[in-house]
This record gives structure tokens, sequence and C-alpha cells, in this order.
């Protein structure tokens, strides 16, 4: 086992497991022959999966029968007892056997039961959710993602050290570029939190990143910066409504697409190119929010992604653990 | 001039004034003979170009040399005095010798100058800056867009009560379906604001609209409701948000579409569909911000819009006005 990364991989969240996150190991598996797994869940299923794709020595099940299911309320889940799935993968990286935990199960569990169980990185008060989302030049940060509705200047500003941190880790050969998301004209431009917040971040002196200033709605995908940062309430808003014009926008063009005989043609014709289209917007590549402010790294897959989108994210908590994000916070920080 | 309406143009206002505006005119006087303009701004360009397509029955210029300038602020724009062509415009409206005033310039001038010289509809506190978000099954109201960073519930309720009013002035076969834009999950869902504007809502007897509940970003364009409330602040967010993912992926979908020949041939092959497209999700048609909760009816157009773009503003001018909008707003709040 030497070298080698841990991953604690909850099995049983999120739609078709442990199927779909098994089949997830299998694609990522084939490149990466770095990583152990630490799997729990139903010893019976996963090992019905597992035993056709991959050799004894890279994993090993923690049987339990206990999981927490999507409908449960974080509290709920809470309250279901120590022994579900969730809850052994993240002891399993709070007891320091495992390097990073990954679940597609229920988000609100996972963050409060990772609350509980893991320790805040010192001087953070509050951990933030943050996900990867497109720009013109490829991929930006964005935090808070709904974790905290209210924020402080503090919290604000450790959001914006934490996702500096998370993009140096996830792209080694970048800066970190910091914006903070606000609104428009000069009149009515934010309130007393984000100026203040504005204020303390051009105060910073740290090599780790660039503060760019404010950043409006219109310009996030433009890749003139990489780690937006916003309350949570905003930036959940924000990530939801750009998720939705996506979609409407994909559901149009495959209407006009092929809804006559000289369009389904040209699709064909086309198919190549639509398929890039499709390939760089993909979903798949953005799904998996990551946790940060704890002390160990969490990381969220997307319930409803598939297989491959499942794969994604363990690519980006192999790039997590290698790019040693925990102490990069820690440095950032202090 | 009996039985027309009069509309108060701001000729001088945004990109390519006067021209932009008058060609706006041209476009839609054509199918609508029953509007009048009083057109305020330098007359000697003003008459230049409109002798050439309007009748002089239709229109008087009321002339001014003096005009708001977009990098005016708020305030340096209404010190300039009471002699711009802005403010001539909206004091038409405001001695009801006009209907309606519309401008494409300074938005911020345009809000002020407003707040300055028309009153507050009874009982509302804050005007609220409304637009117009293409969904599914046709089109969103909502508000507030940015003129109201911090929202009580009361203005929040407001807000439901002039958007709704002003969704059945544009669309009066259609019911106002109104929803407030919130986050996700249970545990986190909403701040106090929120959650006590949705009881008010739950609470108010109206024939006038419907309350759906709480809305996520990625639902806005669903079409299962069509008046969306939120504060100032999330509401550009999220519209810009909007508008960047939109010009996103246009950008990606034309460089696919024309990155060689057999794109280039499929394209054009397949150029009546996309332009379909392309005419759906036209942003000239959803162009057009209107303030809501004076007791005259304000529309500004987007600065960087055509004379397409302020032809289609010129229509909504019309709904409004023929709507009864304001009349609508105080049945509702009374």
């Amino acid at each position: 086992m030497i070298n080698k990364i841990t991953f604690a991989v909850d099995a049983m969240g999120g739609e078709n497991a442990p199927k779909k996150v098994l089949d997830g190991i299998k694609i990522f598996h084939q490149n990466n022959k770095d990583v152990y797994y630490k799997i729990f869940g139903d010893s019976d299923l996963i090992s019905k999966h597992i035993y056709e794709f991959i050799d004894k020595s890279f994993y090993e099940i923690i049987h339990t029968s206990n999981e927490v299911v999507d409908t449960d309320t974080a509290l709920a889940a809470a309250k279901r007892g120590k022994d579900t799935s969730m809850w052994l993968a993240i002891e399993s990286v709070k007891k320091k056997d495992s390097d990073i935990i990954i679940s597609a199960g229920n988000t609100g569990a996972l963050f409060v039961i990772s609350k509980l169980n893991l320790k805040m990185i010192e001087n953070i008060d509050k951990p933030a959710l943050s996900g990867l989302w497109p720009n013109k030049n490829g991929m930006n940060v964005v935090l808070d993602l709904g974790a905290n509705i209210e924020c402080s200047e503090k919290n604000l500003v450790d959001f914006a050290l934490m996702g500096s941190s998370l993009f140096k880790s996830l792209f080694p050969n970048d800066i970190s570029k910091v914006a903070l998301l606000n609104i428009g004209s000069e009149e009515i431009k934010g309130n007393e939190v984000i100026k203040n917040t504005y204020k303390k971040l051009t105060e910073i002196k740290n090599n780790n990143f660039k503060f760019s200033g404010y950043i409006e709605g219109n310009k996030i995908m433009d890749g003139d910066v990489n780690v937006i940062v916003t309350d949570g309430f905003t930036g959940n808003i924000a990530l939801k409504t750009a998720e939705g014009t996506a979609n409407f926008f994909i559901k149009e063009l495959r209407e006009v697409m092929s809804n006559n005989i000289i369009a389904k043609i040209s699709s064909i014709l086309n198919y190549k190119n639509i398929s890039k289209f499709k390939e760089k917007l993909d979903p798949r590549l953005y799904n998996g929010a990551i946790f940060i402010g704890l002390d160990s790294p969490v990381v969220k897959s997307h319930g409803s992604t598939d297989s491959f989108g499942f794969s994604y994210s363990l690519n980006v908590c192999k790039k997590i653990v290698k790019g040693d994000l925990i102490n990069k916070i820690k440095e950032n920080i202090i």
C-alpha cells in the first residue's frame, strides 16, 4: 500500500447505488493504479460487481446494512446511527485511515455528519460548499453554494482563501484569481458586508491569490477570474439559474435539430461537432461539490450523475489529495 | 388624437441615439397607428430622420440640447437640471400629457429622476425594477432586478402584487402564478424574510394571482409559474448569470458550427432551424425593464439594443397602457 492514496467511498449514496459507484471506480481505476478504495456499504451487493474489474489488492469492503436515504432530513440521517455507510466512511477520514471521503448521497446529511465528526480548520468559522463551473478558459471554483445562507465579512474572506487553495490544488499550474460576486451599477452596488469584504481582500498580502475585485453574474463564464466568492444563498441561486438556463438551451436546440428531416440529416452530418459541443459542456465534468473548511476533504458527487460522472468526482478527489488541499488552506489562513 | 395612446420618448438615451430610437418607432409604427409620440431631444437630429417614415400627425418634437449621458451617476444626472430629454420626458407623464415614458438611457438616472418626479402608488413602500424572462411556455415577469438590495417582507409581498398586475397587463388571457425565489434543501431553506413572506403570501385572498410557493433557480424557465419574486440583489445576480450562461452557450455553439467545412455545410443546410432557435431566444424580445410602484409606468429599453429591440420595448409600453397597469396595481394593493 506504500504511496497509495486511500479513498473512503460511501457506496450506497445516489441513484443506482452501489452499481453506479462501482462502475465509476471501474472507469477511474483504468488510468489510476495509485488509489486504494475503502468501500462502505452492503457487502453482498458490492462484491457481486467489483471482483469483475479490479484486483483484491486495490480495495476492501467494510460491510454495513444501514444507510442514509435521500428522503432523510440531515437530522434524521444523523440519528440513523453511527453504522450507516456514510457515517463509517466519514469516520474513516477522521481516523486518518483514508485521505478523502466521497459520497453521492444526501447532501444535507453528508454536510451535517461531516461537521459532527470532523474538526474545523483553525481560524475558519464556517465550512463552505464549493463547486466547479466551466468558463471560457477552463474552470472556476465557486463558493459558497448553499451551506451558509448568511455570511459575515470574515466568512467571505475565509471563502476567498479556501477557494484559492482549492483552485491551486486542482490546477497547480494556474494562478488563483479571486472575485467577489456583486451587482452592477455604481449607485446600487452591493451591501455593507460585500463592500467591507472587498476592502479586506484588497488589504491581504498573500502570494497565493490575486484579488480581482467585483464580478457580475454575466461575467462568471468569461474566464478572467477563476475563484468566485459569494454567500450560500446567492451562490446557490446563481448556480441553479445557470443550470436551468443551460438545460433550457439544450432542450430548445435539440428540438430545432430534430423537428424535420432536413434538420435530422444536417444534425447527423454535424454529429461530430455537436458531440464536441456537448462534451465540452457535459455537466458530468463539473459534477462534484467539495466541502472545505473541515480538517479532511469531503467530496459530494451528484446523486443523479452516472458512473462517468462519479469517475470524474474520483478524479477531483485525487487532485485534492495530490494537491495537498488541507495544508494549502492552513498555510493560506495563517 | 382621440383614443390615441401617447408615449413620452426620450430620444437621446442609449447607443446610436437618436437614430436607433427613431428607427424603433419606424418599425413599431407600421402596425400601430393608435400611438402618438412626444419625442424629447435634439430637434435637428430628430427631424433629420423622422419625417421620412411617419406623418406629422403622429408626433411632436420637444427640443432640448441637454441630455443625461451614460457615464453620469444618478446624482449627477439629476443635477444636470430639469431640461434633459430624460427629465422632460418623465415630466410629461407626471403632467399626464403622456401615458407612459420610455428611455434607453442611463438606468440609475432614469430610476432616480422618476422617483424625484413621480409619486409612489399608495401603500407601496418601494418601487421595483421588473423584467421579462423567457420560459418554456412563454414569458416570466421577474422582480426586483436590482433597484432594492435589501427587502422586507412587506416589500416582497408588494412585488408579488405588482408583478402579478404587470403580468396580467401584458398577458391578459393568462393567470398570474407567483413564486418566491429560494434555495434548495429543507435543512437550509431560506432566511427569515423569505419564510415570513411565504407565510404572508399564502394568507392573501386575491383572485388576481395564484401563489405557487418557492421556486429554485433551475426551475425559472420551466414555465410552471410566471411571476418570480426576489430581492434586487438576488434578482440581479440571477438575471445576469442567466444572460452570461446563454451567451456562453451561443458562442460555443457558433464555434462548433463553423470550425470546419462539414460543420459549415450542415449549418447552412440547417439554417432555417437554427434561425428559429435564435429567434425564439433572441434577447431583443426580452429587452425592456419596467419600473413599477410609481403612479405612472416607466419603461427602460436596453442601452445596447438595436432598433428592433427598441420597437419591442414600444410594444411592451403599449401593452402596459392598454392593460391599465397602474389601476391593476391599485386594485391589487387595496
